[in-house]
């Protein structure tokens, strides 16, 4: 894809810098130093790191031509010039030079400073990442790790409706759940466990005490593989017509949405079952401009980052086999606050499977 | 120090990028999308966020001027060229234009996509990242904070020790260690808990059975206000003459070179106080090319990011007071193991405070 790229620019080369999931997707090595991918139309698969990072680099990178700065001169070039940057430049300028390299292309991000020095010496265009809509479809071997993920999930999910019992403090139970995760290998943060009025606002993390109803949103990434999971429930604690309401016609909206999720079918006709189920029901959604109701996208891709490709919305985009996505209607009206449900699903040729494999009506009322 | 900057370039414009602790310094609002901080030679002091960050913008940020991309005509620009990059980049050039801006200062790793458009109407230069020399002299704020974290991670440190009364696994001690400070609201990753001869390599983690010796360096952050502290350890578990002698020389050195730590002082004197102690105490050191003993800097500032100005090594830099840095001396030997000692302190006009005050010499030999 990358070569069809290239030739499509008239370009010889395009350059990835590390710092970023695009670098690691690219690579499989991650590194907290400066390092760079360059991929050719010659052929060229290069990955260049600090000289103390080339063994790690050969063990653990798919790249399989690895080169240090200082084999490439930059320790020369340093004494020439002094400054770090300019030395760094002018070693990747040089590499590109001898492959005979007229055009470069970039990524958005790439670093202005060497786009700048680039620019003496060769044409350069930015380019939308080309990692970005590669990562939207994950290999098998990534959607274990997505799978792995969604177990702990489930695990700490199982725990935290246990200590409902006994912890009735938003911040608290957050803590507690993140701490679980942690322990066994998973970073949450930002954990979303919202109740009462509050939870109307789908941004906000909540705080204080647990009402009739609280919303739990995690979405950790594990520290081993560093793919991501993102799975909400709504839990009801007492009663609430209204949201007890809601909240089955958000399940209702779910499951029809999941039940449509194929290979070939668009996000945005999705996206319209969801809308379509929760208007029939008598909720507003933002498809008709509301405020209140259904007010956010249906999902969102999931992977080494939270959000990333595909989106689920009004997009033309064709669902494809491998695709790893959530599906998360939610309603959410200022008078009553809001409920969600969500799952992770991957894309079939005739159907998906859910990664989060939960009951979705969650009552624990007492008596 | 912007505005000398400014002149001294002829420039009318300095842009940061968000996504780094430097936008994070200059404006004290953390938001995970794009927004960017515009400084002026006409007095501009701007933060432009999303619309839906703006509220949170003007409660949080010291930045008093904020506007929306919305504000400045953003989706107007985006329904014409459909492309964000592009509606993007239109919106902050049209800003630039009616400042009247014609050369503009960016950052090193400031995104090129933006640096390209910008370059169609203006001048741009590179520079220096401006906040990074600045982030090296800490307010009293940040100091608390650091101390902050520092007392945390004694309070693991003290947990760490009983734990060694029967935990001997360091993946084990690693994890407990990490999960007792996340709990506490602190994360630490790639906690040092490094035995036996591995712990002659100063960046390995750590591996299988804790032997006579164990090395402990913890550098956690505060997930609730961000800075972090970094401390390290040795423990003396069982009988190891090499290792105590390594342990008591490098000790004597951070004791040292602690002791002559105030303003003026210059970051080599440092330094070269902990190589004249080791080498005078028989051991090797990398100013004389030496790859075993003494290996790496004597230490590094601490704060936003665990790797910051100023460092102390071989540089002529002066300290100033409220500068806040790691004395970390280490020796490392394949043929026996590693030890390290680490305290953080803060710069003084006569001397230093040590934020991370704990016995250096540590033996829990049973009888």
């Amino acid at each position: 894809m990358l070569y069809e790229l290239l030739k499509s620019k008239d370009a010889q080369f395009y350059v990835q810098h590390s710092g970023n999931n695009n670098f690691y997707y690219a690579t499989k090595f991650r590194i907290p130093n400066s390092a760079f991918y360059f991929v050719g139309i010659d052929g060229t698969d290069l990955l260049i790191v600090p000289e103390m990072e080339k063994s790690r680099a050969s063990r653990e990178s798919r790249v399989k031509e690895i080169a240090s700065f200082t084999d490439l001169g930059f320790h020369e070039r340093l004494r020439e010039v002094k400054d770090p940057n300019s030395a760094l430049a002018q070693t990747l300028i040089e590499l590109l030079k001898t492959h005979k390299a007229k055009k470069i292309l970039v990524p958005p991000d790439f670093p202005s400073f060497l786009t700048l020095e680039f620019l003496k010496w060769f044409e350069v265009e930015v380019v939308e990442n080309p990692f970005l809509n590669m990562r939207a479809v994950k290999s098998s071997e990534e959607i274990e790790k997505i799978r792995d993920t969604s177990k702990a999930i489930l695990k700490a999910f199982d725990y935290a409706l246990k200590l409902l019992e006994r912890v009735r403090d938003c911040d608290e139970l957050r803590n507690e759940i993140e701490t679980f995760l942690f322990r066994m290998g998973y970073l949450a943060q930002d954990t979303i466990v919202s109740s009462g009025k509050l939870s109307a606002d789908p941004h906000c993390v909540g705080h204080g005490e647990i009402q009739e109803h609280v919303i739990i949103d995690v979405f950790p990434k594990s520290r081993r593989h560093h793919y991501y999971s993102d799975f909400t429930r709504t839990v009801i604690l007492d009663d609430c017509p209204e949201i007890e309401e809601m909240l089955d016609a958000v399940i209702e909206a779910q499951e029809k949405a999941i039940s449509m999720v194929r290979e070939g079918v668009t996000a945005k006709e999705v996206h319209h079952m969801v809308c379509d189920v929760l208007e029939e029901r008598g909720y507003h959604t933002l498809r008709k401009k509301y405020r209140e109701g259904f007010i956010h996208s249906t999902g969102h891709g999931v992977g080494l980052d939270v959000h990333e490709e595909p989106r689920i919305y009004e997009n033309d985009e064709k669902l494809k086999t491998g695709m790893v996505f959530t599906i998360e209607p939610g309603l959410y009206y200022r008078k009553w606050g809001g409920v969600r449900v969500e799952d992770v699903v991957v894309v079939k040729r005739h159907g998906c499977e859910v990664l989060t494999e939960f009951p979705k009506w969650i009552d624990l009322r007492r008596g």
